[in-house]
């Protein structure tokens, strides 16, 4: 996406950056789980871009989506040729601005990017998880990034911020931890799991687990489920776009060739997209923590969770101030389901912003650069800061 | 989905019926493919239904989808538990009324359900074809419909029907043979697949080549790919459906317990019916099958086949009255691809009526029991009758 790489170029970056690892210290240096089970020791890898002010007031917490990491922004190294996967939205000057704000993004748990998750040695017997690792949820993952945050000294959050998986961790955060999040800003996302969004993922699972080297999740020691991985990623990718997006990015045009190979060859550039991402994926990902994450976006029901099925009660506990944000063609997490949470808010009395932006690609498009959207959290959060300095001057 | 069964008890139906097969008879009992390859010798299996009249002039050819047969309504024995699959539609007094027209299925072509296809044995090996079996086009299969048209002595069809790649099988009709068609009636199809098409159907083929006892399509000898097929089929059904069908019929309940497993099993009631259509399917299907139809609906592409990427242009050959009809929930063929066919043919000055009918059922709803699309078709077969008289008697 040209759009994207042409905004790398220009944009200023926050430089080098650094990823840390939070050891979760205290005894009994473990976790209880929503499931009941216990987890630990825990370890976040998280990173962090700016500075925190002396009032320990001006924190953003970023939070990741299904397939993402602790490096939303900056470079590792001279030689990296890609910044973290939202630098187009975090650095000096950007919609999340880092001259002003301390920036905080942690590897959620249950994932492979330096956060505690099922390919993380299990201390009793000193070999990966695997399939016993504990089932965590939106909600652990919550509880995992308040330690976290704490131990940064933060007691409140400016702001905390996320699209899609991410964006429930910034629902929940919302309702668990009421008095820690001054605002908050929830992108391409919903309160519960559709049958859809749940069918896709479960597909997907079914692809990882069908092939035979996943071999009930106990795969370390020997070649990876490589093959399920992929599919499982080229289903997501599926999901990610439009059937807008994909017309205008690929129609029916051919890939490296003039006709068609009457085999099965990747003869649509789609099919060799989706083949390249599969492929790619596989790389950097690890298949037991796209079942358990994808698993714990399932699970997520604000409303059931938090009182009795209603979406209104849920949002009652909430202090924070909104801006909810949807995308025209994402079909993962169409606009209705933010509509649904907007007007349950409005009935708590909550101030709420919502955009449904225009936008052709699909439930992607929260992550590419968009001006509208870089606009519209750069005035929320300028916003936030001189509404809530009044309200101290006030006290 | 009970409207459908509540609809078999109270219908009427054909009755028993039986499986035909027509064989490619004449030398050199072959047929020449459009990628240029040669195939035979050839068998069709077929099924009619009521009775051929005098002048040959009440024929109606139903074309099937994916994973169709030749059996589209009655039954083969009193044991039967299920009518064919478009019997809600074929049948006295129905929809497609048997006690005035003489109707035909066939199985396609590069199917497994009787005619040639992958699975069938290839006479220069004594072993089935496998990966060996030439990729057939659309336009291969309607090609060899018309053999057997022509073997039951039609000259003209009344008219063609079918949906979804059925459909496709419609407008081919039209344009290959258009003095041999009277009238057609595509119904959630498309002149050409889309990108998102091709990426389900894409993934789906990935998924069955995933699995290590596809062996490149060798596996006749052996166990078969059946972990891979229900997955493609999962796949399928989620297409076949729709973000408001699911909710309605699945939501968010739970499969056969009060509590999420924390584990990955079913939880949900809409992962244990994909795993539940996966398993059937893999019972009655051949895996090589899936690829080679998939692949046959991926290619089609009407304008570009028939005049240089015009789609007027390839209506322009047309001579058939159209009934074109699209489901508002169908996000595979969405109506905006049947309102851009049916603007070429209106272009063309054709006959056309289109419907778009409100259903929540997806792509599927073309399938299910729908009496604004059963008095649709039954009007307009006894419009297109009526003219046809009249022009007969005018002549």
């Amino acid at each position: 996406m040209s759009e994207y790489i042409e905004h790398d170029k220009c944009g200023h970056s926050v430089g080098m950056v650094e990823k840390k690892f939070f050891n979760f210290a205290e005894p009994p240096n473990e976790m209880c789980l929503e499931s009941g089970a216990r987890l630990g020791p825990l370890t976040l890898a998280y990173e962090t871009y700016g500075t925190l002010n002396r009032e320990k007031r001006n924190a953003v917490l970023v939070c990741h989506a299904l397939s993402g990491d602790s490096h939303a922004a900056g470079y590792y190294s001279e030689n990296d040729s890609k910044p973290g996967w939202w630098d187009i939205m975090v650095g000096p000057g950007k919609g999340i601005d880092t001259n002003k704000y301390f920036v905080i993004c942690s590897n959620i748990l249950g994932s492979c990017m330096g956060s505690t998750g099922p390919c993380s040695i299990d201390p009793r017997t000193n070999k990966p998880y695997g399939p016993n690792f504990p089932l965590v949820t939106i909600g652990d993952m919550v509880k995992a990034q308040k330690a976290l945050v704490e131990h940064l000294g933060i007691k409140r959050l400016l702001s905390v911020v996320g699209g899609s998986i991410g964006g429930m961790q910034v629902l929940e955060w919302c309702v668990r931890y009421p008095e820690s999040v001054i605002s908050a800003i929830p992108l391409a996302t919903t309160t519960r799991h559709s049958a859809l969004a749940i069918a896709f993922n479960e597909v997907a699972r079914q692809a990882i687990m069908a092939d035979p080297n996943w071999k009930e999740g106990n795969y370390y020691e020997g070649p990876k489920p490589d093959t399920g991985l992929a599919v499982a990623r080229m289903i997501g990718h599926i999901t990610y776009l439009s059937d807008e997006a994909m017309r205008h990015k690929f129609g029916r045009r051919l890939q490296g060739r003039e006709n068609f190979s009457f085999h099965f060859d990747a003869d649509f550039q789609v099919e060799s997209y989706l083949r390249h991402q599969g492929n790619k994926f596989v790389e950097r990902f690890d298949a037991n923590a796209f079942l358990f994450i994808t698993k714990a976006a399932d699970y997520y029901d604000l409303p059931s969770q938090h009182d009795s099925g209603s979406i209104v009660k849920a949002f009652s506990k909430a202090r924070a101030k909104f801006l909810v944000v949807s995308f025209t063609s994402d079909w993962l997490y169409p606009t209705y389901q933010s509509k649904a949470m907007v007007q349950a808010m409005k009935k708590c009395g909550l101030d709420v912003s919502f955009c449904e932006i225009e936008a052709e690609w699909g439930h992607d498009a929260f992550l590419l650069s968009n001006s509208r959207l870089t606009s519209l959290i750069k005035g929320f959060l300028g916003r936030v800061v001189r509404e809530t300095n009044k309200e101290k001057n006030a006290l």
